[in-house]
Parts: C-alpha cells; structure tokens; sequence
C-alpha cells in the first residue's frame, strides 16, 4: 500500500520550521492582543528571540507572517491525491490526501482557533490569504485533470477544487464555532458525505418553523 | 405560477440606481486604468458628473464604490428561493432564484469583465468583497435552514451555501476566460448539474498524459 503519511524532515528543515513556527505563533498572538497596526516586524522577532534580519529570512511581510502556512505541504496534498488507487473517485482521493493536513491542524487546534479568530478580526489580511489559497487550489485543479484525464480549464477540475476547498473551509469555521466538541476530521467527512449525495435535501430534524435558530447538537 | 422576475423600480428609484451605476462604472473605469492607489473620491465624483457630497450618499469609501454592487439585491435570490415549490430540490431552487441575477450580469458582460479584471489585480479590494458576500451568504444559509427544517448552524445549510458561491464563482471565472463565448447561465447550469451528481468523476476525454493543457472547447 502507499504511505500516504507525511515524511518526517531532517534535523537542519526540523530547527527552521521551529523557528518559523515561533515566528508565526508570535504574529498571531501579538496581532490577537493588539491588533494589525500595532503589530511591527521588530515585536515579532523580539518575542520569537530572532533579529529581524532573521524574520526576513522567513517571510517578506508582517502580514506574511501573520496569514502563515494556511495549509502545510499543498504539494504533498496533490502527490498524496495523485497516489490514491484509481478505484477511489475523486472526491473521496482528495479526502484522502487531505486527512495528514487535517490531522496537522487538529494537533495545533489552539493555534488554528487563534489564526482564525485574528483572520476573522482583521479583514485585511484576507488578500494574501486569498492569494495562497489560489495558487494551492491551482494545484488542485491540475492534479484532478490529470487524475480524470480531462483538460484542467474544463468545467469539472475547476469546480472539484473549488468546492471542495468552500467544503474544507465550511468545515473548519464549524469546528471553531464548536471549540473543537467535535474533530475536524469527522466535520470534512460530514460535509464531504454530503457533497457526495449531490447535496441531497436532508430529512427535517426540526419541526417547520422553528428552523433557523441554534441547533442542540454539540 | 410564482412570478420569479426582479420588480421595476419606480422612477425616483431608478434615478438613484442610474447615479449607483454611474458612479461604480466611473470607480471601475478609473481604477483599471490607474490603478486603486491613483484614484480618489474626487476623481470618480467628477467622472460620474455628482458631487464628492454626492458620492458619500452612496458609498462610505472609495473601495465600497469599486467593489459595487456585486450581486444586485441579495435578499431576492432568498425571496425568490422560498418561493419556489417544494417538489424542487435546494439546489435547483437555488438555481432558479440566481437566474434573475444571472440573467442581468450577462446583460452587463463588459462591466463585469472589467470588475472581475479590476479585482484580479487589486488583491487589496478583496477583504470588502469577502465581507459583502459573507452577509449575503449567511441569509442563504438562514433560508436554506428554513426550506428544509434544520437549524441554521447545522452542516448542511452552511456547506450548500458556501459550496453554491462557490459554484457561482467558478462559473463566473470560466465565463469571462471564455471572453462569454459560452453565456454564463450555461456555465452555472453545468456546474449545478456536476455537484448535483455528487462530483461524480467525469468521462476522460482528452488521452492520458496529455490532461493539463488547454481545452479544445470554446
């Protein structure tokens, strides 16, 4: 079977993605106490005991820093997908592929809850956010066209990525909202479950009406 | 049968949309040509022929005015959603409730080719496009809940909202590639039908190997 876990790195990649995690735990949760503005590269290295000389070694920008790796590894998301049997269909190899990240990020859940509640404070950082996940949805979009041997400008690699990147996010928000109650992993199921139905219309849980309040499942 | 079509407006109404027009034309127009940062209140008023008083009736930031009205009247579509019988499954009500809005982005192709273009090189206007479509997409989260009978915050009406935007936008993004050869309620027709399958891997219609490159469709 393929090892579909993420390799470990060597001792010299494991001290720099040490210190760019310290650099980016610092941002976060300097620009969670003061906000965005008052917030300088200089406070950021200081609290991650680096000259700043040091931090532009990592990222180009403050805001670089802050916005960090959204998702671990995307190359390894498409070779983990690319490497998934062919009798798996697509959406369920992109699941697949995508439960090491998950796993990552259900590890740090302090840190993720902190990186979405400064993202959801400070619009502004939505743009360079924005601009990762394109080129990492990119990604995506050609390694399912070259899965299903269909071109990647047609309709469908664009709209699998596209969605289910809005299913992985969705997800992600919900598990926030819950503080983790419950694991990331079992709301992407959820939720890629339902994409797979066709987004089927569920049964009704609630009697007509008193929708649209608050649920009482966790 | 329901009557599914936008209402005219009245002709004060009218007015006030022709100088909302107007004045999101102008911000497009001047910004694509010089850029965000060379563009001010001063010069989209006067190129609207208003006031800068005038202007600020409309929209609190130069931004706002640029980022426009990306959707015309979001509440319809969930008017227009509920109003649908319910033999029709969501996410064909959701279709039939965006035709309207489809149907006048397509009337107005050249200045949404120059809006979506004018977005693609001005990251910086993401963050209040993301904020808008946010509101917009938690009313049809609320709608969604209420048609179906679960409550709001449960995983299915937030995924087929964010997953239908996404759909959307994906189809919008194809549309103007294809310089609107193919008309864009076609485009989110095909998308609705593919995640209606439930992503269902699509028919390889190009050899293996040679996925990836362009497509021979218009």
């Amino acid at each position: 079977m393929t090892d579909l876990s993420i390799p470990a790195p060597g001792r010299r990649d494991r001290k720099k993605q040490q210190t760019r995690a310290a650099l980016i735990d610092a941002a976060l949760r300097l620009v969670d106490e003061r906000g965005l503005d008052r917030v300088t590269v200089e406070d950021i290295s200081e609290a991650a005991d680096v000259s700043p000389r040091t931090f532009f070694n990592y990222f180009a920008t403050k805001d670089e820093a802050v916005v960090g790796d959204q998702f671990v590894d995307p190359a390894g998301v498409c070779d983990r997908f690319l490497a998934v049997g062919p009798g798996v269909p697509v959406i369920g190899a992109i699941l697949i592929a995508m439960v090491p990240v998950l796993e990552q990020v259900e590890t740090n859940r302090e840190l993720w809850f902190l990186r979405m509640r400064v993202m959801a404070r400070n619009p502004a950082l939505l743009a360079g956010l924005l601009a990762r996940s394109a080129d990492a949805e990119q990604d995506l979009v050609n390694a399912v066209a070259q899965r299903v041997g269909v071109p990647a400008d047609s309709g469908y690699p664009q709209l699998t990525a596209a969605v289910t990147g809005a299913a992985v996010r969705t997800a992600m928000v919900r598990w926030a909202a819950c503080d983790g109650a419950r694991s990331l992993i079992d709301l992407v199921h959820e939720a890629f479950g339902i994409l797979a139905t066709g987004l089927t219309d569920p049964i009704s849980v609630v009697p007509a009406g008193a929708a649209g309040g608050t649920s009482e499942e966790p």
